[in-house]
């Protein structure tokens, strides 16, 4: 009889999700986490951190997305954008589809982690090193409190709110993201749970509120490695509304992207979809 | 220290969810498979089937108000329902809502889980005595193909399909769910999930276009304790178009019943928001 290697992560105290593992490819220490890269059965090769599901090949596609297109489409011209974390490269690489982009800046905490994807993760990281790229070794709360550069869509592709990603999603971050944009810009960042985290989002839409966004809208898909699946993402801008982007304008642009997900349907479906106790 | 206790499911060979029990409430098994109330930590009481969750009462109205409202509310005046499976008794629920509804048929085939969960999941079977609610203990496919009545809505609240269940994934089911509709009737499913099912979900869209419905619309939504999370519904209908239900008159009816999940906007959303690759 084989030996069967299982991971599992305890998502609460409570649940737990274990995929099967095939090999495991990498496994490592940065200063700043632990670094596991696993060839699941069931989702692929998977990158965890600290013992959590971050992304997989074969449903990295939902979130990278859906983090990136809804903002990127709702801005009729983003040309400078800010990619704050997401280490494996996939957000990038989404961004890296719209042809109006001109520079993003890529700013990472975590170094160790974008020299393992790029390794192991190629379809993922496959555009860190776009000519359009600069990556930026540094934490993104202070880079956004520091800086005097101002963009026109800022993606927070972070991790849970434990640890040096805590500051993520308190109000002087979303604050600094404000000044980091220009008048008619555009934030995103992934929120947690509808289902587990209601108070944090709720947390979130205020202090966004707070800081002087004029529209702020959450967007529900489903991520299956994540606690509950159920999963949400805020968009919060100065200027353009998503609900209110003509369709036609985005199909259009699709005639040049290749998404899996995403469609000019799919842009208002997730908007509206976000449930009706969460609204509230 | 204390002994801990966790259930787990193997979704797929290479993927196990697993739930911190508090307390086995009941375990039995009827003539057709082993029923369980699993009183989880995370999740509330679970109905569990043949080791696979069914519903929990913690994430159940995402499920029952899915599979239910969006059918209903696309009927402009819903009065005969069939129900089929559901013996946990979430949907009769959400349809008794409905106070155009007059009389809604409940046809489950297993007689112990109705009984099970009358006594363990009061807050979904409370409204199985309703006196609009007719339960006949029988299988669905030969209902189906037996009767004479009419219905204006059928929601087909089924199990995955092995065993039983899987004659209500096929061809002829289908058009006997045709054939008891009237001629402005309306049907939904339960059909898996869009990542883990694709083809499966490609073969119902097949059967019911050869059935002769005339408009065909799957739906997304996230259920947490399924494979994977990403699940789907399919509205099949002979008249109406779900997409085109006027916001406004959701609302209104909304005014007198209770949801956590559903609205007009829900409505929309959980159509549109179907990804590009299932709409291929």
């Amino acid at each position: 009889m084989k030996c069967e290697l299982w991971f599992s992560e305890y998502q609460t105290k409570a649940l737990k999700l274990s995929t099967k593992v095939k090999d495991v490819l990498y496994t490592g220490n940065s200063k700043y986490q632990e670094i596991q890269i696993l060839d699941t059965e069931e989702y692929g090769r998977a990158l965890i951190l600290d013992n959590t599901y971050q992304t997989t090949e074969r449903d990295e596609f939902i979130y990278h997305e859906l983090i990136s297109h809804p903002a990127l489409f709702t801005h009729p011209n983003p040309k400078k954008v800010l990619v704050i974390g997401g280490g494996d490269g996939g957000t990038v690489r989404e961004v890296v589809k719209h042809e109006t982009v001109e520079k993003i800046d890529f700013v990472e905490l975590d170094e160790k982690v974008v020299e393992v994807c790029k390794k192991y993760m190629p379809t993922l990281s496959c555009e860190i090193d776009n000519e359009k790229v600069n990556t930026i070794f540094t934490d993104g709360i202070r880079y956004v409190a520091e800086t005097n550069e101002k963009y026109d869509v800022i993606i927070v592709d972070c991790p849970d709110p434990v640890g040096p990603a805590k500051g993520l999603f308190e109000r002087e971050f979303y604050k600094n993201v404000y000044k980091c944009l220009n008048d008619d810009g555009i934030m995103v960042q992934q929120t947690e749970s509808p289902l587990f985290n209601k108070d944090l989002i709720k947390n979130i839409h205020f202090y966004l509120k707070e800081a002087k966004f004029n529209i702020i809208r959450p967007l529900v898909v489903t991520i299956p490695t994540y606690p509950s699946g159920f999963w949400s993402f805020t968009v919060a801008s100065k200027k353009y509304d998503p609900l209110k982007v003509d369709s036609e304008k985005i199909k259009e642009k699709l005639n040049n992207i290749k998404t899996k997900y995403y469609d000019e349907e799919v842009h208002k479906g997730v908007f509206l979809a976000v449930p009706k106790f969460l609204k509230e």
